[in-house]
Order: structure tokens, then C-alpha cells, then sequence
């Protein structure tokens, strides 16, 4: 169980994230309130890929489809999505699905307005009241970690998961995406020493922020940031990697850093987020999109990423590339996403340990 | 079977809602239809409330919870919320999923438009097609009723629970009110002769309404109605108190009220009810909140409920106090639910004697 | 598995629909996927119709009911409806259901709204990243077929439903409607030598074309239209009927249609495709309704059917006749739909041959 009770919310909201992760673990040091990133590091994301391989593999047969589905049969989610989302929402749903998880939405703006009257902490006691579990996401910046404090401190605590909290934080994007690294290298020398390129909008993506934390669990992983100069990388990244001692570069060279990478993590531009509208379009990015010529120089067993949706980043000529890694880490989505739900429940070593 | 088969509409409106009863009830007395709360007598609330014990402490334990899940397996129903209402709307949700009945639903406004077309009468004839019970929600007054008889007399009845209907019915809200004060007071001597405090807008407020009713199934119980005069409660609901010699007391003091209560039931001002917008505002109701002051002088075994969603009539403060009793009320929602859904296929005594 | 592997998009769509339909069958003929009309001949209907019977069967009894909801119990499926239409969405839902499917939907504007930034490509692969079946209605013509071929060439194919698309096809309403011929005449003579009236919008309803194209599969079958001139059958329609030398006529008079008819199919005003609004309400359309006076006429075993909604094509009088077939006919798509489900995952002969 969380110690959440025993901080108060101002106490534990000035502390660090390092300093947050014990108050959220379960006693086996899988989350119980999975709220950000860094909660996660080498051990951990060993143990969940680990389980999310099973999980796939179990899958594969009937027989083993059913038993997944039998794991958390007892338990109901509430996928509560102020923020609507539908990708990550049917990757959430079906985790809960493949675990057989009964679930209840609340998803578009419309409904999700009626409970405007009440305060936010009474519609989530009201979804705890209904719910064994509360997948959650938000515009609003930090709401996640109010929720799970308040419920810890409740009298009918149930974990919350953040699906993605305003720019701030989108922990299982972060790991389906460390997932992704750690399967397309397993049979292969593994993700340590990997030379990582980002590529795109690296000023206001967080899938870009959180992978690059994620990586300094690994060892000698080199990152490299290509970017328009308006888009590049913020200091607060960099600063965490200078104080942990990784190498990473600053460049606006997509073919010279493409030629190095073992992987290729392109993203979009988030022009959702221009404080005038149209501010994007301004911006030079022809020179940040991965084409036929791109493909021809990337190493044989490099691969390329996306968190999607994609516009133009990425040409649909390297769809049917093996190194295109992209749907593939879609639907690492799920499984991910799966393996973390089914530890927050406690489930992880009777899965590991099944007969299937 | 309802014998609603015997009764033409115009005659069947025509009747009392007590004369109405048993054309609604199966043979063991059970609801068939739900559709006012005046279809429980004492008898039946005390069935239900012991049914919804028994399916809280079965589904304590993973069997149970996958017992439960087993029972209503073969049957599918319909949540039709043309009013939207997601708080209402997950309760009778997580009610079905507890018993392991598969749902589909129409809940928003502009889904349901598309049904404008055609009359009311053939899209719950559509429903019915495709599910085994209609759970709706509806503006409309009186609609829930005819429905119930345009099934039972068509050629696939199946049973409708009425989950709200304009400023009339919202039978399953009664019952969780009466399930909690029965709940509270179950170890230390019942409902009988208990000092019940309705404070708020007991104008409008249909919760009201039914729970001023059912407490008249009681021996003794004593309503105290506390609220601006704008507000107060109407004729129609104290000429049935007189009628069934029930005291009653009509105040503007809510400490003086508080100080003898061993339950205080506070409502919200519905002011989307207003005739002109903002008629409400101007209503003096600061002596009609709930707080600290209140909360010093409640008996220690009194409790405070509110059918939620609160505003400020009930202060934050309260909220862990052990004598709050909204919150478990709200969960209490979805037990007194499933308890309803199982009597109306018939499995109230299969689950009161299975082995969990 | 399909053979769409093994044509190009160009060269396929190019193709007839009778020549289409080999590159999307399974090994046994059933469809894998379910685009139009024209991919069921005789034997296919044959053999869905009496799936369809043994599913309604099975359904019967609880235990037998619990078996249907373990045959696809490892399966989930994704509703994909960005044009919205919750009579025909529930009914597939249901069909799912029946079979033990999970689901997930986006079924509003709203949500769809989200994935406009990428290519519908991109949607589908989401879709089918995460789920074992799309099942989905669009208003875009041909767009179920395009994504079909393209998730045939994926590394992750999985089949496509067409549940509508636009003026275009809408395949299970086709089956659904056949489903209630031969139902209603099997223990009758069958439907081959019948006489059919269709009634109403001709021109542009979607179900009168492609029910009258799957009635040439049986033999006899004479076909009468009757219709205001501007809204008779369209030339494509009678030119196969012409091709297959099928009997048919174009009439202006219901009842000396109504008198001769096994069976009338009656359908509403398509106004939503008026050129310019209102043009269908200047259309004398009073002659084309069905009330008491034909219900006189027609024959002791004949039927009535519509497709659904109805405005006042059909007198409610009518509801109750035993040769209304409407509403029986609207939970046959349920049974249909399950079958055809059941037969795109293999699951045909198991059903046929389990013990219930």
C-alpha cells in the first residue's frame, strides 16, 4: 500500500520526483499510483518488459487469452478523460480488456461538464466509490497527484493511473516507448550504449522529456537532439543530463545524426500549444522529416519511432520497412500498459509464474 | 410477470401510484418494472437492503466478486440516458458489471437526436430488441410509465428501471436513501422512531420527495424540514404525512433541528429549475449549510448524508468525520442497484443462499 | 485468409463486385471481409441464415447462452462509427456481445474529430493495433473496401465489418432483411417464386438495391416497385434484374400491389439526401403508406417489413398483426450479425456442432 497517509499534500508536493517515488510504490516496488516518469528506473523497467512479454506471449493461444482474462475479472476501471483522447484511451481500455478488467468512461467534454458544479476531488471520490482503479487523463497540470493523494488519504483508497496530465506528464507513453528500445535490441545487446536521435518538436513534446530521462537508466546511451532552433530541446532536459553525465549533442542535422542512430524517435509539431495560432507554420521543419533518403542511411537494425499520431513527419514510403518500429510500438502500448495494470493490482508474479 | 397485459394505458395512468403496484411486481413481489418509489412497502425495503448486504460481503473476497459475475452472465441491458447524468449513469453501470450483465448505451444528447425521427415508442421498442432490461433516464415526466406498458403489452416485454424522470421519479435514489439509514442504524436500533433532518431546497428536490415517503413505511420516525420559506417544502408531500399521521415539523432553524436530529439529509439548491435564471441566487440560504458548527452539536451516532453532487452545503471540514456518511451513501448506490437488478430477474434467493 | 496480399489497390478496386468477392473470402467460403452486398450468394445465405437460427437457439437457455459468450471470449473488436447511428451500432454491439467480444468504440463526431490531423490509414492501423476486428460505418463511399485491402497488406491484418457506407453499401442490412424472408417462409414453401413489393423511397435507399440484388440469388422471386415517379427504382437496379432475367414491375398503385404480395417492404422518405432541402416534402407521397385498409387486403401469410426508422410509412395500427414482421425483424440483424461474426473467426461448424 501507497504511504501516502503519512505526508501531508503540502509536504509531498514540494518534494522532489526521485524523493515522491516510495510514497507511490506498492511494497514490492511496483507502482500503486503510477503518476510520472521517474518513478521508474532500471530494475523496474526490466520487471514490467519482462512481464509485458509474457503477457504478449500468453496472449498468443485461447487458452491463454482466457486466463489473462481471468486475472482481474473481480476489478472495474473508470477511464476518466477530461481531456479526450481516443488513441491512448482504447490502448488503456484495451489493456483492461486483455486483463479482464470491466470498465466505465467518462470521455468527451460534453458529459464530463456536468461535473463542473462539484469540485474536482468529489467526482473523483465519486469514481472511487464506483471504481476499483482510475485511469485519468487531463489538461490540467499535476491534477493527477491531488487525486491520489486525496484518495490514499480516503476511506476507499483505489490506485490512479495517469494517462497524460496537460504537458506536464505521460508516464506509460514513456514506457511502451523504452519497450519499444528494449525489444527491438533484446536478441541483440540491449539498449545500453544505443545512440538515440530525437528528431521534430523536442521544445513542448513530453514523450521526448520522459524517454529522455527513461534512457539515463541505461548505460552509455548518447542522445541526439535535431531540431529547428526554435524547437530544440529545453535546458531543464539537458541540465538532468549533465548532472548524470550523459553524452548528448545539440544538432540541426537530421542525415549526419540518422547515419549514427541505432534509433530515430521522430514527433510531430505541437502546434496545439503556439501562443499565437499559426506560430508553427513559421518555422522551417523540411529539413526534419524522415524520407526515402533518410531510410537508405539508417543501419541495417536501426529502427524508427513515433509516438503518433504523424502528419508528414515520417513518409508513408517506410511503412512496410522492418526497421519501421512505430505500429509496433502502438501496440507495445497495450501490452505495457497491461503489464503495469496487472502489478499495480499485485498480479505480476502469479502472470510470470503461470503455466501458460 | 407484470400483468400490465391486463390493464389498458388510459386506465392504468388513470390509477393511484399505490394502486398502481401490482401490476408493476413480479410473483415474489418483487418489482418487475421500477418506476416510483412508492412500489416499496416496508417489506420489500427490508428484502432489498438485506440482498444488497448480502452482495457487499459476497463480493469481499475474489470467488464471490466472480460468483456475482456469473449470476446475470446470459443477460444484456440497455442504459438509455437522454438526460445525461454520468454520476447516475456509472452507478446502475457498476451495478450490471458486478453482476456480470453486459451493456450497451446511448447517454448523450446528440446520439440520442438521431432517435428524433421516430417516436419514443419504437426506439425503446429497438432496444428491446437487442437487450433484456431498460435502464433510462428521461426529462420527461410519466415516460418511464409508458414505456413499461408499451413492452409488457408488446410482443418482447422485457423490464424498464426507471434511473430518473424529469421532476417526478428517481425510484433507485429513494431506495440508497433508505438503504443508508437503514445501514447506519442497523446495529443500534433501526429506523423506527429516528429524528430525520431534510434541510435545503425541499421544493425540488425529487430526493426529497421519495425519502420523505418511504420513511413513512417506519414506525415513529419524525421529519423535520428545514428551509428558506422560498423553498420550503410543498403541500402535496406533508397532506401525505397528515393523511398517514406522520409528525412533522416545518423550520428555519438549522442548528435547533441538528442538535435533535440522528440524521440530517442536506440537498442543493436545484436552481436549473428556476423559472427565470438566477431566481435562486437571490434566496437568502446561508443559515442552511452544514459545517463545523453543526457538525459540534450532531449526536455521536447521527449521521449526515446529501445525495450529491454538493455545492458549499456541506463544509470540506465534515468530510472525514465519521458521522459524514455521503460518501459511503453514494457507494451504498450501486449495492441497493445490483440488489434491485437481480429481484427483477429473479435471483434474490438464489444469492442470499449460495455458499459465498 | 484473404488473398488481398495478392493484388494491387488499383487493380483490385478496378475489379466488379462479383469479381472482388474471392479475394475476400476465408478458406470456407465465409466472408473474412464483409464490404457489400454482392459477396453473398445462395449457398452463403443458405448457410448464415441457419447459423443465425442455431445461435437464436442456442441463446435460448442460460447455459447455453454462456457457451455462445465463450466462443469469442479471446476476441475483441473495435466499433468504428464517424457517421453515428445507434440502432445500427447496438445491434452490433449486441451481436459482439452474444459471442463473448470485448469492445471498444468511437462513435461521435466529437471523438472521430480528433483523429483529422492523420491519414484514415493511420486511423485503421490504430485501430487495428489494438483490437481483432473493425466493424465500421462511414459516410465516405468505398473507404470499408480501401481499408480493408490496406489491412490485408499490413503486418497486422485483421477484418473489416462495413456497417454503412454512405449511399454505398450496407451489407448486414441486406442479410438481416433476407434473414426475415426465409424465416418467415421456411416452414412455407421458402422464398423462392414470391412476389415482393417494395414501397416508398426507391431511388436512394440503400437497403431496396441491395436486397433486390441478393432476392435474383433465389429463383422466381418477382420484384414490384412501387413508388412516386421521382423516387422510383434507378436504372442500375432494374438493369440487373433485367441482366439476370428477373420478373419485376414498376407500379404507381400499393394496394393492387399490396394484394398480390407474399411480402411488402416498405421504407421511409430519404430527405437527408435532398439536393436541396425540403425537395422531398413537395413529393406526393400519401399513396405510399401502409394502414388499415391494406393490412385488409393483404394475404393471411404475408409479411410486412421496413427497415427502420419509420415516420408514418406504416400505421402504428399495424403493430400488433401478426404479418408485422418490423420489429422481429430488426433483432434478426442481431442474430445475422452474430452469425456472420462467428463465421469471419472460423466459428461456424463449432456452433453448429456444439451440444446445445
Amino acid at each position: 500500500m501507497a504511504k501516502l497517509t503519512e505526508i501531508g499534500w503540502n509536504e509531498f508536493t514540494s518534494l522532489s520526483l526521485e524523493a515522491k517515488r516510495p510514497y507511490l510504490a506498492r511494497q514490492d516496488g511496483m507502482p500503486y499510483h503510477t503518476l510520472f516518469a521517474q518513478q521508474f528506473d532500471r530494475s523496474l523497467l526490466e520487471r514490467l518488459c519482462a512481464l509485458a512479454n509474457r503477457i504478449r506471449f500468453i496472449n498468443k493461444s485461447k487458452e491463454g487469452a482466457l486466463y489473462l482474462k481471468s486475472v482481474l475479472a473481480h476489478k472495474r476501471a473508470m477511464l476518466y478523460f477530461s481531456q479526450p483522447s481516443s488513441r491512448t484511451f482504447l490502448s488503456h481500455l484495451a489493456a483492461c480488456q486483455l486483463l479482464g478488467i470491466t470498465t466505465g468512461s467518462v470521455r468527451d467534454a460534453a458529459t464530463s461538464s456536468e461535473f463542473k458544479g462539484e469540485s474536482k476531488e468529489d467526482s473523483i471520490r465519486t469514481f472511487s466509490s464506483y471504481f476499483d482503479m482510475i485511469i485519468m487523463r487531463s489538461p490540467e497540470q499535476g491534477l493527477a497527484e491531488k487525486m491520489a493523494w486525496e484518495l490514499s488519504n480516503s476511506s476507499r483508497p483505489v490506485p490512479i493511473l495517469n494517462a497524460g496530465s496537460g504537458k506536464d506528464q505521460h508516464p506509460t507513453q514513456a514506457l511502451l516507448d523504452v519497450y519499444t528500445l528494449m525489444r527491438s535490441f533484446e536478441n541483440n545487446g540491449g539498449v545500453d550504449g544505443r545512440t538515440v536521435v530525437f528528431c521534430g518538436d523536442l521544445l513542448r513534446g513530453r514523450t521526448v522529456r520522459s524517454l529522455s530521462y527513461l534512457l539515463t537508466e541505461f548505460s552509455g546511451v548518447r542522445q541526439l537532439f535535431v531540431a529547428p532552433d526554435e524547437l530544440q530541446v529545453p535546458p531543464d532536459v539537458t541540465a538532468i543530463l549533465d548532472r548524470k553525465g550523459v553524452a548528448y549533442e545539440i544538432s540541426g542535422d537530421l542525415r549526419a545524426c540518422v547515419a549514427r542512430a541505432d534509433a530515430v524517435y521522430m514527433t510531430r509539431i505541437q502546434d496545439e500549444w503556439d501562443s499565437s495560432k499559426g506560430a508553427s507554420a513559421k518555422i522551417d521543419t523540411h529539413r526534419f522529416k524522415f524520407g526515402a533518403e533518410e531510410l537508405a542511411i539508417l543501419k541495417p537494425e536501426g529502427v524508427i519511432m513515433h509516438p503518433l499520431p504523424r502528419r508528414d513527419e515520417i513518409a508513408t514510403c517506410c511503412d512496410r520497412d522492418p526497421r519501421a518500429m512505430y505500429w509496433r510500438q502502438m501496440r507495445n502500448g497495450m501490452w505495457i500498459r497491461a503489464a503495469l495494470i496487472a502489478s499495480t493490482f499485485g498480479f505480476e508474479e502469479s502472470i510470470m509464474n503461470c503455466g501458460y
